[in-house]
């Protein structure tokens, strides 16, 4: 009998649906649905576009979700030529920490008519940094009371996490709050789109809300300690029945049958984080390997035997990736990113900046980065943080800039590596998956240098959309587990960087300096940048109350 | 009776010449040559051009400046329409320090066929930076025998002065150096070809070469104990004869005369600095009033009544400016060629930058830079020293960037000015000349917001050849002395900018980083830049002996 899973990856600016043979994962059909409304970090949309954002926001708009399945799915159904019964089963993948308040009924509170020209009632995605205030509480109030995830999180909860954005709801927008029966991750809320009922995710739950299978949530003193109106937020507008991955969260309904084309009563897994998906899709289900899924950002999931205490990481969870282990996350908050912000500051396409940057040695652009335009997620923690470059004489090229980037992001990612193995998590090899390794060659061998690491490049062009549709056919019964879904349907790597010894001796020299300056600027040692911040918003806001400067003449 | 004096200003891409009225300064014909050769920085022109210089090498080709004086002087004497015999006097200007080594006859070694392919036989430009070892070792020596052209060099004699250039000779090209029967600035190597003999200027003496008019040059055992070869340097290849600015150095030689269609007989003025010429022709012979020379460098002269140790100051020579008083000089080696190299890399022209520029509040951008692309002058004379940007977000626009870099060199100016009213040199306005106040009002008023001081700009918009020109009157006997020419003949002002409050106060909050960071990076807190530059340095030469990254696939 032939059986098909279908996946969907919903990333920051599109969804993509792809339809797998359960047999083997071979790829069928893929259809890609761009988001109408992208990023929302400027202005909401019309409408409403008269509401400006403040600088750090970044939003979404559900409709966009729904319209990618609407679009995306019937496409590959159609391509692949697949009778709609033969798909046993359907899986999904979401950005995370990208989060939405809604009426009990799942209603979006930016669908309201009466909310939807508040900010707060939109879908905060991922990158949105402006909770960093809460987060700063959140971190604190941890602390001092003790609280058992502050070392699962690796020391700091991050700006972007669940409850870091729901505060900020409740700080800066009361009556917002007020009005969300619900507050959930939109990874939930696609899933109960396409049931027509709510069933929440355990791994999202693990890494981004505090939650333990042990121990679940915090206790309400701790949000009471934050806020005493936050004292009741897991009760009145979360859930704590919370289903682990693979587990079948529903079927689809007619609802969405008819918005799909799959047929009603298809098994639906529950939700799943883009890049913990992507692990089982690159081949990865066992310890020592190091996952990383890059793209704008890079997320890095790496498995492990036990629990350690690893300083800067995003979290551990305990069957939080794959039965039976520990899954570790870290990350960087801007690499693809800032190579694009390269690319439209200097009005040159990435080929020609790549074909120069390629003919470079180490060292010879005697250029510097910190690569934080994006603020820094491991092993800092620290949305306040900014790009640095130095090194510039009148001489510097776009080109070398352009290097200098890819290389402050391999130190980045040397930085969480060395942060995994002190802590005794051993890695042995990097698995490189996203869109970014395929792309670029000369990336790829500069990581490898950089971290003295082989690096390979899974086989999957769409690891995170396979991820899905492997967690879809163990959901529906096609596999028992996704160890066996990956060995069955995991292609194999497509090429292997290994590290160039005179190359990774002189990034060995660069990386001191990159380390004593990440130290510098990103443990307090100098503040410049977080100063440069808050100076930025108060005359932003107009608090610092500037006429524009003078121009005679 | 008519008088007319010629001026001609020797630039660093270019040379200009002026025709004024000796009574009122008005400038009848002004033409400009464009040396053909330009900057020399990365190989010799052809046909040597197979022979590469090194990183901050900056030469120069002295047959240009001798087709300047055959192409400008009669283009002026035409366009005005004025009798070469009404001409009653010449003066030059030069960018300084501008060396060159020279057979006994002036010929330039660089002109010598057997010589021609030896970077060390052509003019070192100004910005040659080559030589910070030599300065190194120069100041290390100076410190240990306590010399007191130590104090009158704010502390550290920079690598683009005259000893360096010539020490650098001496080290990497002893074969060179013997073969120097001169070694000069060019400054009066173009006053010989002027009038056929060689005259050398008191001024460029006492700034770049440690001669005062009481104590002449150090003792021949300073020069020793640098190099046992160099203890003779001056008897052998310079001169202790001196004379002052707005003496008589000589008359235009038949040669010059035949080159120049100026009159054989004709009198010349003792060579002089580009920046130094500038202050009386921007009316300025008295003290208070900081004569800003801006361009793609700046240079800075203070007329002062008393000696002071101004830490980080180029130099003091007394009567070095204007009689009767101390001329105080400082710099910044990088200016409008840092915002040129910005226009480069992000290929935007200026006019776009700056209109979008000039609508930021300050502090808006959240940008903050260390302008220091082409190294430091004044106060830190480390030419090691490289150029910063920290805060970038993904928001960053390239006009941000372009405000960051101005802001930057304004701070830098509030440095030096800092350092002079520490030392008890007071500054109270800042008279701007030079090519970048004429074009650029933003700039003008954010240097008048960072400084806290207000700003005229000259009424001349070639203020070195008008003061060239003055020299050349008072040399010819026009006018009897310098302080007498320049109230004659500077135009007056032609705008003023005063500080806004509200700029100045967030200007005051930013420069606290930017010193903090000035003085980390600057002061041996931490040397990223230095050792960057360095490795830079090895992998150029080969000396780590990279291969190229191997890209694969």
């Amino acid at each position: 009998m032939t059986a098909y899973a279908v996946g969907i990856d919903y990333g920051t600016e599109s969804a993509r649906a792809v339809l797998v043979d359960c047999a083997d994962g071979s790829e069928l059909a893929t259809s890609v649905h761009v988001y109408a409304n992208g990023v929302i970090d400027e202005r909401l949309p019309a409408p409403d576009d008269d509401v400006r954002l403040e600088p750090d926001w970044a939003l979404q708009d559900p409709r966009d979700y729904v319209a990618a399945l609407q679009s995306a799915v019937p496409a590959v159904l159609r391509e692949a030529g697949v009778d709609p019964d033969d798909v046993v089963g359907v899986g999904i993948d979401f950005t995370s920490c990208t989060m939405l308040p809604a009426l009990a009924d799942g209603t979006p509170l930016c669908m309201v008519e009466d909310l939807r020209r508040e900010p707060h009632a939109w879908v905060k995605l991922w990158k949105h940094h402006a909770a960093q205030h809460e987060a700063d509480l959140i971190n604190a109030v941890g602390a001092e009371r003790g609280e058992p995830w502050v070392e699962r999180y690796g020391g700091r909860y991050s700006s972007e996490w669940f409850f870091a954005k729901a505060l900020q709801i409740l700080d800066e927008a009361p009556h917002v709050y007020a009005r969300a029966g619900r507050l959930l991750e939109a990874a939930d809320w696609i899933v109960w789109q396409l049931t027509g009922i709510e069933t929440r995710n355990a791994c999202t739950a693990g890494y981004k809300a505090m939650w333990t299978p042990d121990d679940g949530f915090p206790d309400s003193s701790f949000f009471a300690a934050l806020d005493p109106r936050f004292a009741d937020v897991v009760d009145t507008r979360m859930s704590r029945t919370l289903l682990p991955l693979g587990s079948r969260a529903g079927r689809i309904c007619s609802r969405a049958a008819a918005r799909t084309g799959l047929t009603p009563g298809t098994p639906v897994a529950v939700g799943n984080v883009d890049a913990h998906a992507s692990v089982p899709a690159v081949g990865v289900t066992d310890a020592r390997r190091l996952v990383a899924i890059m793209g704008t950002s890079t997320c890095d999931i790496l498995l492990g035997d036990t629990l350690a205490s690893v300083a800067g990481m995003c979290g551990v969870v305990e069957d939080g990736v794959v039965p039976g282990l520990y899954g570790y996350e870290a990350g960087q908050s801007g690499v693809g990113d800032i190579f694009a912000w390269l690319v439209d500051t200097v009005g040159l396409p990435h080929e020609v900046l790549t074909a120069e940057a390629s003919a470079l040695r180490p060292g010879e652009s005697g250029l510097l980065a910190l690569d934080w335009w994006n603020g820094n997620r491991s092993v800092l923690v620290d949305g306040d943080l900014r790009g640095l470059l130095v090194g510039m004489t009148l001489a510097t090229r776009p080109a070398e800039i352009y290097r200098a980037l890819i290389e402050a992001t391999a130190f980045g990612m040397r930085v969480i590596v060395e942060a995994f193995e002190r802590a005794g998590v051993a890695v042995e090899e990097i698995v490189a998956a996203g869109g970014l390794p395929d792309r670029n060659p000369l990336l790829m061998q500069i990581y490898a240098d950089v971290c003295g690491l082989p690096i390979v490049v899974a086989g999957s062009r769409q690891a995170p959309a396979l991820g899905a549709a492997m967690f879809g056919a163990v959901a529906g019964g096609a596999h028992r587990s996704i160890v066996e879904a990956s060995a069955a349907m995991a292609p194999p790597a497509r090429d292997r960087y290994t590290p160039e010894a005179q190359s990774a001796s002189a990034y060995d020299t660069l990386f001191c300096e990159y380390k004593r300056l990440h130290d510098l600027f990103g443990r307090g040692g100098d503040d410049v940048m977080r100063r440069l911040k808050s100076l930025q918003h108060e005359v932003k806001r107009g608090a610092v109350g500037f006429r524009a400067t003078r121009v005679p003449g």
